[in-house]
């Protein structure tokens, strides 16, 4: 089964990604992985940060001349920040005791992993070995991954798209429409604007929105939607809850950091539609002999699996938990009232969503198509699809 | 690690479970299994089957005298209705082969997992093939397993609560709350009323509006928030992907049947809270030695971790996809329009996915709690879990 | 993937066996299963309990009508003797305090999961809560999953002999040989001896030697060897450690009870050949368009993968360590000196393991083959599988 | 749970390793991994590649001022001959398309991954994208992950010792004693003979031996006998197939390319002892109030757990496949017969195998030490391993 881990520490000497028992023979494209990694660092509301690291993604195993060998596959992103950083976090006996002790983070900060991560490793006499791995900078790993997943299904036609519908309390109602084509024609200049909408008219005013709120010193969540096009009807299963597309789907978005809440189609929101109204019927088409719907409310899943339909999903994202206007905390040894840092100063990070979103959602895609059509190479598991495609059109 | 299946059709013999590395020297109480099962199948807006199955947990392994062995434990449900059914379920070849056939299915239901399920799984030619396995029936089996983790957990002090806030597009605002005190007020009644709601006042109105509903031959689906109590600090990690609580939790909610959005915590719905709204400042209790929040908007989930308050999760559910004004589909063998069949006549489960929601998540924070403490056990595990206490204090 | 679990208690209500990810629309021959089962429990050796367990699976889940539907089957075996037990198996509190206790098992045996087991579940009071799950019966249910996998394979030309090898200290040095010709031909009558022998002129001499055993109240272990044929080339790979074939197919062997080793091939035993002798030189079959080997040596694995050669295994078990004339052991409660219980009377289970591994083993092979070719159904896997062998003609 | 994968080709940048789930607050030292990757380079038979490679593990992850932070570690080692091979092996295509055709390689070679491994990933073009990855190089990364394991467990009182038994045909069988004393005692020099023997009086003729077989151009395999004193009684289980020790052991130890068999405990051979002989009495010891045996001929475990006595295992290993006066074969585009071609060329890796067994072994081990103890952080693992060794002594 296809499978990836990501390493490594914020301010550590880099990341690393290891992705396994992905096929042979597929052309790997390294220029549009380090495409979505230079996205993900865009965006309206960043703060220094992203000025430093212009993340490049390295090869170093699994691919040779331009295809992959079907071993694993080595992604190394160096942080460029590092070198100020080695001083306090050399994996060897730090040298300069004063200034590691001086840089040691004792206090907590809401919103983040701090207080539970620092009480469950025993790291309560330096958070910062905690804050180091929980930071959102690991969605650069995450998302080389998922770019690489992504190179392989757009060869068998499938399409991501990822935009943001709502920024802090204004949400983009009209971003919600069932609209795919408006949609989609919006997001061919989704990297026209420093929010990545599909409504460019929205830009001025959710970025004058936004620097009220940095003026505030405060920081703001949203919403990002996601539109998956031409997955094959069938991947994922019904049979067993771990083979459910939704569910694998919703732990992999739930689990990039700060986001809280997703949702699977369009009939779905706090409330829910009624039954008839809900339910997309289904036709027959019979010039492209194929099974339809007019609506799509479900999202394009039922049953845990995908049924044709465009995959259509809602994510929203908390906001940014460190302030500069930071909020109260206690220092973990004194437990006395204290301020949380600010190691960085990102007003809002829902545009990079948007990027990471589309990539990780790659990752789940592939695995569930590679579980249906064999995972040895690409030559195999075209023909398997195309078989499949033409038992499709046979029925 | 702790693990089950289910499996079982809905008109086959009977429900199987098994679950695994599930500790030695628990003690098992079936009647709270039973009852379980039993609150499952209550609750206004249930047709027919309901009153067929009295579902009963039967275990056939890995129990004995009372006390959980540390071998893998089953649990059989017999599916009373199968005495109906033999005939066109049997295993074995089928012998009456005019009933066989005159019962096959060949128009899949929108809102079900009959399509996408009858094309992976060539069952184009019986549907039936499908639906029996993708029916939510497979709840009773994951509830039993639940069940069976809450009382391990329970005798931590944890506990499970969850209640209906919404039926279709009726949104119980204040049972959104952060008053949780209130809630659990309520929630002591909740099987006093057919809806499970903490809102006893609200039982008839909603009832009424199920009514017209139900004339109307439509149904409706809804909202059910759970809260756990008493999880301790520090459940899940932040350091890997697949180890984040958050992402597991949703993902086994998610695969639940009909389910479509989750949310974790208050600070969240379509939009979101800004920074400073939103991010739940850190004190410390020096008479309870123990670090405190004011407020609960993450939920009880930082970094992909319990962070020692409530654990907050919202669920979504859509409406019944079987509706007695049937939907517009198409024969998949002569592909003309049809009529979706309807085989159950329930308007409404939402009050179910209620007590299924309590016991699937207890499986979840069992998986985690085991991970921390070992597994072996419950001598064992009440040391380590003593001695973690024990530590929480002291820092 | 394809997974299986297994429950029960020895003297239990009954062993469960749940399968899953078995693909849809196989052919299952219920009889051919309990054929497996009723040879696992013939076999020159065997002491009484095989005579009150005459096994019969029944299928409660995953097959309608002769064909399997995808969803996870369910095997369920009872045990007829729970009948005498049940007054101290029960999963309820048991009434009969006063049996209970004196049924109760404080001496562990040497041999057994006896001691490692009480202590790590602190069953110390009542080694029974051990000896019920370590017992050899769950070779049953593990029998049925594999004979349900072998039915799959053998719809593609796969098949699985294992014959015994030895007995005791009497090895049968040709059975080792490499003439696979003669040693198929031994099989075809292998079920007409009662030690599963491909010389049955050793019969006699074996069952002599045994019977003096017997008399000794002494016990045997012995070997058995593997070989299945038509594997195609390719199933698991060098790329990822959990992917060999030879690893897995090796972990599950060597977790039958008894097993304490494995080999692969011939050339290999408690020392190896040279290279030059050692390694199976590769020549190209014009008339079948395939690569040949004239030996076998390897067995039938290189690089963790199958070649296409016959997979040529041999197991080595332990003797039965429960003796007539019992071993020294100690009281778990008193730590006085105490002679182990003898809860059964079998001189010899090299017989039943032979059965047990021809099974066991198409398991591991119907997993690999399954990442190769697929997983959904039958149909599917049939048009990638002859797809593979057309290209390696092409080749 | 614990986990690693490794990355990387034999010619490729470099080597990486991924281990995560491993506690936090562990002692690292980097000096003693890397003793463990120089000790694998050593031994008596190696050829060239060993002089290039002087193997250094980098931390790049998880690991912080000496300490383990609880996030996944990664490990990295440079490939120092790839300057040599960049132009063939780099991830983007090649440049010198020339070199790149020439250096193709279309004879797959006896004993290797090549055969299948091309045809499986379609890699019959150029076998070289088949045997960089399925090299033995490969070891060193698992030798580095086994060091670090290693270091935790060797924390809490385990000892892990390997030592050549055998060299092709030569059997040491002296090295087979039950003295485990001696062969502790042995063990101690073992670095100081080049052939990692207990025994170092055969040092000399089994010199003379390989140096007569490296004469005659052939190569030898051998066996290696692996020690693993003071585990815990009661890691792995009885209860699940997954869960026992002495499988998840054999995968691992079998997946080390070109290991052929496996045995455990010394009762067993390619015959089996008679029951009174092979199973080890049960005493206690008052003093150290711990039960005991006098024999260990089931190597340490039984009933797939460990027992309290140490952990006996031998492997046998193939003669490396790589041959100076190589085997015939044939050319996979023309089907013609040809020589394998020769990479490397080495006599003999048994030394070498001893080396990385140890290390391997030691995931194994602590994978299910975590299992029993938790495995969050070294302190809460220290104290629940502490009140187990209590519980032991107080039963």
């Amino acid at each position: 089964m296809l499978e990836y881990v990501t390493a490594g520490e914020s301010h550590g000497e880099g990341l690393t990604a290891v992705i396994w028992n992905y096929p042979a023979g597929v052309s790997i494209d390294l220029d549009a992985i380090n495409r979505q990694l230079q996205l993900r660092q865009t965006g309206y509301g960043r703060g220094g940060r992203m000025k430093i690291e212009k993340d490049k993604a390295v090869i170093k195993s699994g691919v040779r001349s331009g295809y992959s060998l079907g071993s694993p596959i080595t992604i190394y992103i160096v942080n460029k920040d590092y070198a100020n950083w080695q001083k306090i976090m050399n994996p060897e006996k730090v040298e300069d005791q004063a200034l590691y002790e001086e840089k040691k983070i004792q206090t907590s900060r809401p919103g983040h992993a701090d207080l539970a991560g620092a009480l469950k490793y025993h790291h309560t006499d330096d958070i910062r070995n905690v804050l180091e791995r929980s930071s959102a900078r690991e969605t650069a790993a995450r998302t080389a991954v998922g770019a690489l997943c992504r190179q392989f299904l757009e060869s068998f036609g499938m399409k991501f798209y990822a935009f943001v519908t709502g920024i802090g309390e204004k949400v983009l109602s009209s971003s919600f429409t069932d609209d795919y084509e408006s949609l989609l024609k919006g997001y061919e200049h989704i990297n026209e604007n420093e929010l990545r909408l599909v409504e460019p008219d929205q830009e001025e005013p959710l970025k004058a929105y936004l620097d009220k709120i940095k003026e505030a010193k405060n920081t703001a969540g949203g919403s990002v939607r996601l539109l998956i096009q031409n997955t094959p009807v069938g991947l994922g299963s019904y049979t067993h809850w771990e083979e459910r597309l939704d569910g694998a789907l919703t732990q992999l978005l739930m689990s990039i950091p700060a986001v809280k809440a997703i949702r699977v189609g369009t009939g779905i929101s706090n409330n829910s539609l009624l039954g008839k109204e809900m339910h997309d019927e289904i036709t027959y088409d019979r010039t492209q002999k194929s099974f339809k719907r007019k609506t799509n409310r479900a999202g394009g899943i039922e049953g845990g699996m995908s049924n044709g339909e465009i995959i259509d999903i809602q994510i929203v994202m908390k906001p940014i938990p460190t302030l500069m206007s930071p909020l109260r905390t206690v220092n973990m040894q004194t437990k006395k009232q204290a301020w949380a840092v600010k190691e960085r100063s990102d007003v809002c990070a829902v545009p990079a969503l948007s990027v990471v979103v589309e990539n990780v959602a790659a990752f789940v895609i592939m695995r569930f198509f590679l579980k249906k059509f064999g995972m040895d190479n690409i030559h195999e598991i075209k023909r398997a699809y195309h078989s499949y495609l033409k038992y499709l059109e046979d029925i």
